[in-house]
């Protein structure tokens, strides 16, 4: 098997039936490109796909889909519990198969560029592919949201980095980039005390003092009443799960509070889990690219 | 991607590295097939080859793997930790992808056919493909080993299935037969007491009251001076390697031992590891063949 590269997509749609089914036709319908999974919220009022493909069929389907939600989706009807700018909010690109982030960088300037010049919507490059530091992460750039990028995108730091000056009237602006894999990783205490879930998000996130590659917080599930720390493992290779599972645990001990049970949100490479396993059942020299079948079976085609 | 069969050949050979690199490069050489991993263990002497290939190109490689072991390995002449019968000592046939147990049983009888009428060698097929209840089992096969096959042979029940009703002078006999995959998975203890190694392994093993489906023997490490509980996990869907772990943990405390570390020797399929690491993290609700992306990738080939 060649070269694969994953794309989230996430649309400013989570209710309308159609619009939804039409996403999902277009992305199932593009040669070279699957739909692994996607998932619509309607709290949030967005729909999240993944998508994987060889970089051409990538480039050609997030193109098509950007293109579907510029002309499916109005931003100035849409509210939901999840901050957005654009019809298509984001829109990032993941190595995961014999690419590197690097080419990921390449194809997303790629995209940028023609959905900026044929569908008349600005265009930021985020984490990897950004072009300036305050221009990585993704809160900073949507602050504001649809509503205030008109006048945002008239600063000279928030000049777009593809397409018109000014904000599209329905679809507002996009964020393209590349990322490595994260996982989505909910830690769920034995307590409806979701001050305890926001101090130790706190303590094990990368932006207060914890582990870089860690970004947390604090949530409460009210129909549950369990207070969660939920968490984006942007780097599993460098922060590993078990490694913030274990700090979680031993910080909540301190508290008297134990540790429920804990949620992986969506699609993660079986490395990060591999890993984990290796750390508790104190492997040596296990090798998963070696070991793993999965890992050869894939290499070998 | 279509059919593809794992061949684990076991050859009683692990110090002469002349002998253990033909194998290697016999098994390298074959068109369809692929050598996914080998280990050569001085202690057990003997070397473990995991192939992959297409039926055909599967068949053609065992026989002339086989061929190379009758031809280069002397019986008569060989010690090891590991309990052996032949210079092929057992050769499993497992389906990977595409395929059935039932068509890697129908594989290994032309095998073992063959085996049996052009080289001289008797063969018992066993486990999925045994001809009687008795004959599953590779231990109960090859107990009296090597030294004793002579004698044993000759009794009605053990008849081989295939070849000569005697046994090869110099290499011995061989067991050929299909089963599930099963992870090779050792236990290094915190004491050089052999004695404790076998007492643990047959307290985890099925046949003496233990875990249904873990095959467990106590082994020294010459050259570490350690003793090990050394496995296959026959069936780590119904016993996980956790339990297993944990278990082997628990009992050798009772006697104030703790755990080296674990040794996962030559190839386990990601699922087996998965299984532990949301054992450990305590997921909840985890889909491994939706939520781990080399599976979905896996599948849509």
């Amino acid at each position: 098997m060649s070269q694969v590269i994953e794309l989230v997509p996430n649309f400013s749609e989570g209710v309308n039936e159609d619009i939804i089914s039409g996403l999902v036709r277009l992305a199932q319908s593009t040669p070279g490109a699957s739909l692994l999974d996607y998932s619509a919220d309607s709290n949030h009022n967005r729909t999240v796909l993944s998508l994987v493909g060889s970089p051409e069929a990538i480039k050609e389907v997030a193109f098509n889909l950007i293109q579907y939600a510029k002309n499916h989706i109005d931003l100035t009807q849409h509210k939901g519990a999840h901050p957005r700018m654009g019809a298509t909010d984001v829109c990032p690109l993941i190595p995961l198969k014999d690419t590197s982030i690097e080419e990921c960088v390449d194809l997303a300037q790629k995209i940028a560029k023609r959905v900026g010049e044929e569908l008349d919507i600005p265009i930021f490059l985020y984490e990897a592919a950004a072009t300036a530091p305050h221009r990585k992460n993704i809160a900073k750039i949507r602050k504001g949201e649809f509503e205030g990028m008109a006048d945002k995108i008239k600063e000279d730091k928030w000049q777009p980095d593809y397409g018109p000056d000014q904000v599209h009237p329905r679809a507002g602006a996009t964020a393209i980039g590349a990322r490595m894999p994260l996982v989505a990783f909910n830690v769920n205490l034995d307590t409806d005390n979701i001050d305890l879930a926001k101090r130790i998000a706190k303590i094990v996130r990368g932006s207060s003092g914890g582990f870089k590659y860690c970004k947390a917080i604090g949530v409460m599930l009210e129909d549950r009443q369990v207070a969660q720390v939920s968490m984006n493992m942007v780097n599993y290779k460098k922060t590993p799960l078990y490694r913030v599972f274990e700090t979680i645990r031993f910080e909540a001990k301190h508290y008297g509070v134990g540790i429920l049970g804990t949620e992986i949100v969506g699609l993660t490479p079986a490395e990060a889990l591999i890993d984990s396993a290796n750390y508790y059942l104190q492997t040596e020299d296990f090798n998963p690219d070696h070991q793993v079948i999965e890992n050869q079976l894939l290499n070998d085609l």
